[in-house]
């Protein structure tokens, strides 16, 4: 059915062309492959990773690709250019998800990808390179704790101490891996040379509600924001609730309120920067009973290092400030810190041309969510495409996107493959 | 050993006496008497509170007086005055305790007044009024969620609806009742009559930290405090901690930390009013999620029921500014409203007398915590003595008060029911 459709778009107009609904239903097809009965969970090297993989390398042959499981278990199709071992530009985004997760963060880079080679292929197009699509196995993290770990392994930077890290279930990633049919000691061969890659371009949905807000479908991303995170603790004096008079007081949770409050004020002041409290635990947490103790969380991110590293040491001073002053203790531990991950300006331009090509305005956006790209970085220069979702949500059953803005973003993306040109060197 | 220790103590003077350290060593044995291996639980209706009863009733008739268990579990021990059947002055406290408790929150004001019951009977000296000291089976409501059970019974307020109240096995205060001995159906049998009750008097420890900050060793209470409790819930919007800029958030979070301080600057602007969040919690809870619902409890404690009211009137309208402002939506629920239990003047007088004739500073305080006294106000005039606790720390095992306290609360209550005067009417 999906072939008669694109036969008939083909018919009525010559223009490269996409079949939006084919990816809307392939999207819809992987996310029936999860680990729990209701809603999408399908986490690295689990069984109905295996099935989605084989939709994905069933669709890339299907879309002229040769089509491989990689040494990490990375889907790798490729499509060769004017001439057979050209360097490539490779496309992808992940087939991993979050726990009960939306089924459009990264499947729709992967099935969007795969469309636009598809496209290529009908048409018989070969361009001057030859184009790769890669679906990574795992970009979430959730089985093992560990990230991005298929473009790791492609851009030769997975660490091999992950193999002992343990799932849930005292499984570890090498054994794991030796149950899916791979083989630990062999990932190293999923690295890629970096004259082989041209370019990573990863379409994406955006996660946020930038685009919603501004009523538009796409846009070329300039960099993924880099991030440093604390745990935080703060420790007063529990008391009886109805005796310690409010001057004698060394209330953790007044203190904490203070921090959640210089943290947001800080961050507000300093354009597209964010800071967030996401978790927070009052001790020992009873309605009569000054909190002795509060920990919390703390993310800040930035598309500028210098501005998030300033907000950090910012923060930090406006928190000890509160605390010395309210007679409690603070203590932090900076559980992440990682670097932005900048778009290569070449990459953007290119990305920005192919909107414009569409007749759509140019928006410029740095990505809040990390994505392989911050791997890929070590590779190969990164541009991302992304795609607006419904109300910015994310990491939830809820996330959604419409079939126009499906479609509007695979034209776009085919644009940019289609006129792609490497970098000068 | 006691017995011969009280004996050297006689002999040396003849002024009233009593012996601090059998008031500490039986507020140790007591704490022996425990549901839990390391520290005190001890909950209405264990098995523990039956071995307590038996130290009790013991003590009770070694002081001279009758004993027995009253229709709720209460004890009650009667020292007749100089002739039988003479109204009483009631004296009392609680012996059931919260979980992981200090040893003298209650046990103290028992153990007290049967030692000072003990100083008459050893001097043969009878009163112009009896005496009755009652243990009271629950105060803190840890078993079945309600309060002050064994004074409710006493005053004839107790609620029989409580009788299915079930405690975290499923087991009925009902059935409870049944396997301790006692019958259900006759806990009205425990009520007394008004002309037989002179007044009600505690010994209780502060909890709070007022006399020990201005080198105090006891106080006179002159009101225990009302107090209103809400639980409130903030519901924003949930979001990626990485994508959403700070001017789109709807952060429950941040909102909820505004109101913690709106509520501490509230407070600590009226005289003895207090006001505390001891419990929030955080929702969904993740370190990159942005709060999308946050949950907590206020606790507003006044020894003046129009302050009390007032701030809640004003916290309330500052809560609803502050979450209109920032688009989340506030909702409260009142789960506690209880007006202030004033101490009778004459009897503020007559405890502010007893102390001034030990020769100390007569300081009047107000309760910020519950006590039997605010049921046994609908019985009789309710007067109160506070003893000095270290640090203000009360609710915790490192509960602690001197030797040299125990010694001068006991001669100060001791004096207090020698000149005891009831009111004229």
């Amino acid at each position: 059915m999906s072939d008669r459709r694109v036969g008939v778009v083909e018919a009525v107009r010559s223009e490269p062309s996409v079949c939006a609904e084919r990816i809307m239903t392939r999207c819809e097809e992987l996310a029936r492959h999860s680990g729990q009965p209701e809603g999408l969970t399908r986490v690295y090297l689990s069984p109905e990773q295996c099935k989605a993989n084989e939709l994905v390398l069933g669709w890339m042959r299907d879309a002229g690709m040769s089509a491989r499981l990689d040494a990490i278990g990375n889907c790798v199709g490729r499509y060769e250019g004017e001439r057979p071992g050209l360097p490539c530009l490779m496309l992808g985004s992940h087939l991993d998800t979050v726990r009960d997760a939306g089924m459009y963060d990264g499947m729709l880079g992967v099935v969007a990808a795969i469309e636009c080679v598809r496209s290529l292929h009908e048409r018989g197009k070969r361009l001057p390179f030859a184009i790769e699509v890669i679906g990574f196995a795992d970009e979430e993290g959730v089985r093992f704790g560990a990230t991005l770990l298929g473009s790791r392994a492609v851009a030769g930077t997975f660490k091999s101490e992950v193999l002992d890290a343990m799932d849930k279930d005292g499984i570890s990633m090498r054994n794991a891996l030796s149950r899916f049919g791979l083989q630990p000691g062999e990932i190293a061969k999923a690295a890629r040379r970096r004259d082989e890659v041209l370019a990573y371009a990863e379409l994406h949905i955006e996660q946020g509600p930038v685009l919603e807000a501004e009523g538009l479908a796409v846009g070329a991303v300039t960099a993924i924001n880099g991030a440093t995170r604390f745990a935080l603790e703060v420790d007063g004096l529990a008391g009886h609730a109805g005796t310690v008079p409010m001057g004698q007081r060394r209330d953790a949770l007044a203190a904490a309120a203070e921090c959640v409050l210089a943290i947001e004020r800080g961050c507000a002041a300093v354009p597209e920067l964010v800071g967030t409290v996401g978790k927070l635990e009052c001790l020992p947490g009873a309605v009569n009973v000054i909190p002795g103790k509060v920990r919390f969380t703390l993310d800040l991110r930035s598309p500028r290092d210098e501005d998030r590293l300033a907000a950090v040491a910012n923060v930090q001073r406006a928190m000890h400030e509160i605390c010395d002053r309210r007679n409690v203790t603070l203590r932090l531990a900076r559980t992440h810190e990682g670097g932005v991950a900048a778009c290569a300006p070449w990459l953007v331009e290119q990305i920005g041309q192919a909107i414009a090509l569409e007749g759509l305005a140019v928006r410029k956006l740095p990505s809040g969510a990390g994505h392989d790209g911050m791997a890929m970085i070590d590779l190969a220069n990164v541009g991302m495409l992304f795609v607006r979702c419904r109300g910015g949500i994310s990491h939830n059953p809820a996330e959604a996107i419409t079939l126009e803005d499906a479609h509007t973003s695979a034209r776009v993306f085919l644009r940019f493959i289609e006129n792609f040109r490497p970098r000068a060197t």
